[in-house]
């Protein structure tokens, strides 16, 4: 668990997209994010107000979020200045990326000198359990993309705000960096032993109050021949009650498989349920989110409609019309 | 990759059971086993020569096997005076045990000291990538179960032993730790990173000769929770031309989960046939294996049978009839 609230390092970002953990932060935990620090040269912005560690201490920030990625595998001068100043001013310190800051003796030092924590929030700090498939109270929904990065994140995290702004009770379930960082907590399943993977993921959507939904994020594809293990360790230990069928509609061939054409949403349905319900007889696939980002208004219009259509099933792109219909559909 | 031929080490085994390991390998890899070594009290004869560690060296073994399970998650004064006598002798170690040769600080100090290996395989000893889906060359065939241990690992060496004895280019190829020590070399799949799974089956079965066959040993069944996740990364990392169903007719639920009901064949077939042509589309369903040793040699056959006429497959219990028809139904 790492400690909200958050000051944000954008760094010396080159551009808005290398800081995207942060602008994911800022879009769905807004009260989680007090102001930003940027270092000159920085080209992205938050609109959060710039802050000193200091200031940001004093406006109750606990952790230093990296929230930008960095270059060339290795921590620049100016960022370890920055990161040893924060250990020393009160901070905890996180980060999802490859270069870890476990690896970083300094940081160690000081960490260790001022009893901070460095969360490297790719690697698993919990020993999980072998999965026993013991049915758990509560409701969970899962999305499950035709590919890898066809908006599964976003439609679980959507699907969330939507449910807490009515009120009801819902949690995201973060399983991947991004995920985490956001939420302050969560399995970086990637990174966890093939032995222990659906194990994880049961002890990350424990028992719940009945009328409680999971919104669990989902990883890779049943299609993707890299990543299908993780999805299918997702959807056994997630034993959803509602599936989410993700889609980006203008790919042309798997996400780095040049020669693995996409599945059709129906091939998709007809596979994902199936093995949904040995886990859990009453899954449903409850609707469809489109990721039209691609396409221009009328297009992505004409596009929602089509699924719509074609499957019989709620069809959004929840961020041009956010997750209502999702929410909608889950079953009571 | 452990160097062959073995002593195998079956310490002071309370049941020939114990010894399982050791027993694998004398069964299946024979050439591999020199001699066993045996401490007093040892219930286990493999009906090998009982050797020295002098002996074995003088007979060209290079590697000690621990080929028995110790008890209490450490190893007794007795079994360290062996393994440190060994590396002192000339071997290296190597153990598929949760306890560690790696963990003991004087096996560690004498094989640095006098230049041996210690073998650990339930841990991975290579970086394995991410898989790429490329299609290899070469042909794979890969047992799938309605469960766990019902007898996807024995198939896959019948088959192989098969192959070899009508003069044909196969390999067994070990996805599990009995499975590595009893041929050297393979992959612990279930002490992979998520990420790495179906990579790691890739690199275990690279390109080959046209008319070569790997027999990927199975692990877990998509139809267990706990494991699916793992089977799915062999089915699509292994990209298999050919499937064989493995079945244990009595099981009352799945191994280890009481409220999981087994599937029948048909849908063991239905779910993991589709799978496997997102990476195969020429994958076919060849025959099954059914694992009888619980049946009565009459029971056995009408069992079989019965199978055979409801699945129109071939249908063998492979330790009591051999393999021949299921390497018969190979795709040319």
């Amino acid at each position: 668990m790492i400690k909200t609230p958050y000051l944000l390092f954008l760094g010396d970002a080159p551009d808005p997209l290398a800081a995207k953990v942060a602008q994911g932060i800022r879009d769905w935990r807004p009260e989680n994010a007090v102001g930003q620090l940027r270092l000159p040269g920085c080209k992205a912005d938050l609109k959060l107000p710039d802050m000193t560690l200091e200031e940001a201490r004093g406006a109750g920030a606990q952790t230093l979020v990296i929230g930008v990625a960095n270059r060339g595998g290795v921590f620049s001068e100016s960022w370890m200045q920055v990161m040893e100043d924060a250990l020393q001013a009160g901070f905890d310190l996180a980060a999802g990326l490859h270069t870890l800051l476990r690896d970083q003796p300094p940081l160690v030092a000081l960490a260790e000198a001022h009893g901070r924590s460095l969360h490297d929030v790719r690697l698993p700090s919990v020993k999980y359990p072998i999965a026993d498939g013991r049915k758990r109270t509560g409701r969970r929904c899962l999305a499950v993309g035709t590919d890898c990065s066809a908006g599964k994140m976003y439609t679980a995290l959507a699907m969330d705000a939507e449910m807490r702004r009515r009120g009801m009770k819902s949690s995201f379930r973060a399983t991947g960096q991004t995920g985490i960082l956001i939420t302050g907590e969560g399995v970086p399943l990637d990174a966890v032993v093939a032995d222990f993977m659906a194990g994880s993921v049961e002890w990350l959507t424990p028992d719940n109050d009945p009328d409680h939904w999971d919104h669990i994020e989902g990883q890779g594809s049943l299609f993707h021949v890299s990543y299908s293990g993780v999805t299918m360790a997702l959807i056994h230990g997630g034993q959803p009650d509602a599936l989410v069928l993700s889609h980006e509609p203008t790919r042309t061939h798997m996400r780095g498989l040049p020669d693995y054409p996409l599945p059709s949403l129906e091939a998709l349905r007809d596979t994902a349920l199936p093995l949904a319900r040995i886990a859990n007889p009453d899954c449903q696939v409850i609707g469809v989110s489109v990721n039209t980002a691609a396409l221009g208004e009328a297009e992505a219009v004409a596009c929602l409609r089509e699924i719509e259509d074609r499957m019989g099933l709620p069809t959004v792109d929840p961020f041009r019309q956010g997750a209502g219909r999702l929410v909608d559909a889950l079953p009571a």
